[in-house]
């Protein structure tokens, strides 16, 4: 960038909003990845007018801009890859309209995931997508990267709840795409293209969520397994019974212990496979379903089956689940989170040669996440002095996705493409289907300087 | 079309799957709409090739080509027209898979909607989508239009339940988007941009869908008010105490009486306007909420409240709603069923609205429509031999939508924009949004052939 480009930002925006010291760029230049790559400047978004002057003078320039939230994401997507222009969006952090009328809540891109649902929990309202990471997470950024999480099995996740968007485009103008309602045939539904589009189409100033009436009640068990095979495979059971759990997780043995020492989470540790399950909804019903939940579990030879008798030994249990991260990073001092999703009904298969391909290599791959939507987490492990050890890691990574697309899975479903899996994407998709998604890329972003080098 | 273009088609797919009789021709002029255009040719498809083959010839001419399932769409979005071939795709009638264990259904485009639903029922599970014409609307009919229905309200419409397409693009060829997986962050999702899109961007030839279990329980009220304004508040009041019924319409005056004489559905035919309620889950909380419904209606100063003690009992009170567009025809020999939708809280403004149009133009508007998200239909019931009345319908339409827009809403909600509404699409969406989605179109479809000149 030239001096003459900064000093027309500094100009439209304030010198306050503006950060160039080197010590202030190394600070934005990672994420929760393992990448790493220094913008030239940093602007401190507060408002979409500031971010229309920066595309403004970046268009102009032809210079890449990156938006940037929490910087939660595990696959580089807020990584300045080619230097340019970070945009942090973290000081738009306000709760615009929470409507009870229309259940929806519109807000600013850098609202805390977490705030924003204690925020509508407080109306009796539920906004259902839970990152694991929601506690730092923007929606901003949840949008950017259509986030997921537990909740996923029977809510979905964040593309089933952008009703309508503010997005400033690559050349600063000002696009304003859905509303209020659900139902709109008006035209193609640019929201739905701009959610997951990890900021390489626009940069989200305004977001409306739907948001539903929070259940009334909820149980939490946790179910022991002598094999992985007869945990996930309890998974479909319990689907094929008409239960859709609110989270039906799997922890497998490696997780399960790395949690228990980190956190006392009440996990049985000498399980093989551990599942977490939550049903919600009216009080009797929970009741019930809670009742058959364990009936299923046991014809699928489950072990032991604890079921939370309070919400504090419920919350406990959760706790523990959201702790996997932090818990497996006592293992080794690097930890990369891989997120592979399958048709639910492969979830054993997937879950076998997730342990084939440990096995092959000799180190552990702890696995945890969403089994209840066939999206799981094996985490690669290792310490990055050791040569020998970090030479295997993209081995790993590629053997994890071959499984996970020859069973007609997905390479990424909730962490998104960024760097990480950028070389993968070839394999999912054809050439066809690559070259439609360029297409709209050069509609929206002819110059290619929205968070380039990444995803597509 | 030159006779060596049909002659390549004849040799590609058989001579008998080509009509090119004059008869024939006009058979596929029309839809229900009130537009006429007659195609060059009819190819009934009875596959994927068979697509291909068409689209492969018309790509290498430049020839118009035009989807067409039931032709049950209200807009003129299957009326050919420039000519060119009408694509009918309703031969590739199969149901491919109904999967338990992933809550998905795979078909071809031309099953029937009501075949699925109920082919679904019998495993237990439920396809919410619900169009009025869905006992001979098609699935890719009803993808292609986004298509709705009463119980949007809770469950949503079709955007919401396609997971997967195959798709024959312009020159023929196939991809691939989604699949089983609700998860999936691997680039810009294209299976979105494709519902809804009028069969201006692609050729369903397989869709796969979400399901989920069938609600146990549902119950059904009729409630009538002495006002219309007091019946729309009533939306807002239930919605506010945290019930989302499954389905909730609201019929005007006119409407109860065209539909009472056309089929005794139990309305009270001296009520202003009368709302159908149906809340569904658990028998225990169905139960709960009729008699929560119930005391809201009557707090709204409802007159009659009565709760339909039987299946069959409730059965009527649906026939009845479905009958509506029937029971209009017997009123006016045309009908036109507008379709405007505006964020839920508005409704009671729009109401007015449509009655202060109503009586600007002398004109009876029988009103009825989805209240529980909006979504209403007024109803423009006019004799097209009487040049008075007709010289009013397209300023009452433009009043009608203009209204809409005025209250944030949408000029379509379920029935898309077609030939019938391409003038008003302006006045929704921005010069910006109109050059993206033409963008967008023109990476599809570069030459323009795939459904021309209508909606954007």
């Amino acid at each position: 960038m030239t001096s003459s480009m900064i000093g027309e930002i500094i100009n439209a925006i304030g010198k306050d909003k503006v950060l160039t010291e080197k010590e202030e760029l190394a600070c934005y230049s990672y994420d929760c990845s393992t990448y790493k790559h220094e913008p030239e400047l940093v602007v401190l978004a507060h408002s979409t007018a500031d971010i229309v002057a920066v595309m403004k003078t970046a268009h102009k320039g032809k210079v890449p801009v990156v938006p940037r939230g929490s910087a939660t994401n595990l696959c580089g997507a807020t990584v300045p890859l080619k230097g340019g222009i970070v945009l942090d969006i973290l000081s738009m952090n306000k709760i615009i309209e929470i409507d009870r009328e229309n259940l929806t809540v519109t807000c600013q891109p850098g609202v805390i995931t977490a705030d924003l649902q204690n925020a509508v929990e407080k109306e009796g309202l539920f906004f259902p997508p839970d990152p694991q990471a929601m506690n730092m997470s923007t929606i901003g950024g949840n949008v950017a990267q259509d986030a997921g999480g537990p909740r996923g099995v029977k809510y979905g996740v964040m593309h089933n709840y952008v009703l309508g968007l503010e997005t400033v485009l690559a050349d600063g103008s000002v696009l304003r795409t859905g509303g209020k309602t659900t139902k709109d045939v008006s035209g193609y539904n640019l929201t739905q293209i701009l959610v997951g589009s990890e900021g390489a189409l626009g940069i989200f100033t305004e977001v409306t969520l739907k948001l539903i009436p929070k259940p009334e009640a909820k149980r939490t068990l946790v179910c022991a397994f002598d094999n992985l095979h007869d945990a996930s495979r309890t998974v479909t059971k319990i689907i094929d019974h008409k239960i859709v759990p609110s989270m039906l997780e799997l922890l497998d043995k490696t997780s399960v212990n790395l949690i228990q020492s980190y956190v006392d989470s009440g996990y049985p540790t000498d399980a093989a496979g551990v599942l977490l399950i939550e049903v919600d909804g009216s009080p009797s019903e929970v009741d019930k379903q809670i009742i058959l939940v364990s009936e299923l579990c046991k014809e699928c030879n489950a072990r032991e089956i604890k079921v939370a008798q309070t919400t504090e030994e419920a919350d406990a249990i959760w706790v523990g689940r959201r702790s996997g991260f932090a818990a497996l990073s006592a293992y080794k001092p690097t930890v990369v989170a891989e997120d592979a999703v399958v048709p639910r009904d492969r979830l054993p298969e997937m879950v076998a040669k997730i342990q084939e391909i440990a096995d092959k290599y000799g180190m552990l791959l702890p696995t945890f996440g969403h089994a209840g939507d066939g999206n799981v987490h094996p985490h690669i492990c290792f310490d990055p002095r050791d040569e020998k050890e970090t030479a295997k890691v993209p081995f790993i990574k590629d053997e994890i996705y071959h499984a996970a697309l020859s069973l007609g899975g997905s390479i990424s479903g909730e962490h998104g493409i960024g760097i990480a899996k950028k070389h993968l994407v070839p394999l999912q998709h054809s050439e066809l289907n690559l070259g439609i998604m360029r297409g709209i890329k050069a509609v929206f972003d002819p110059d290619n300087i929205l968070n380039p080098g990444k995803a597509i």
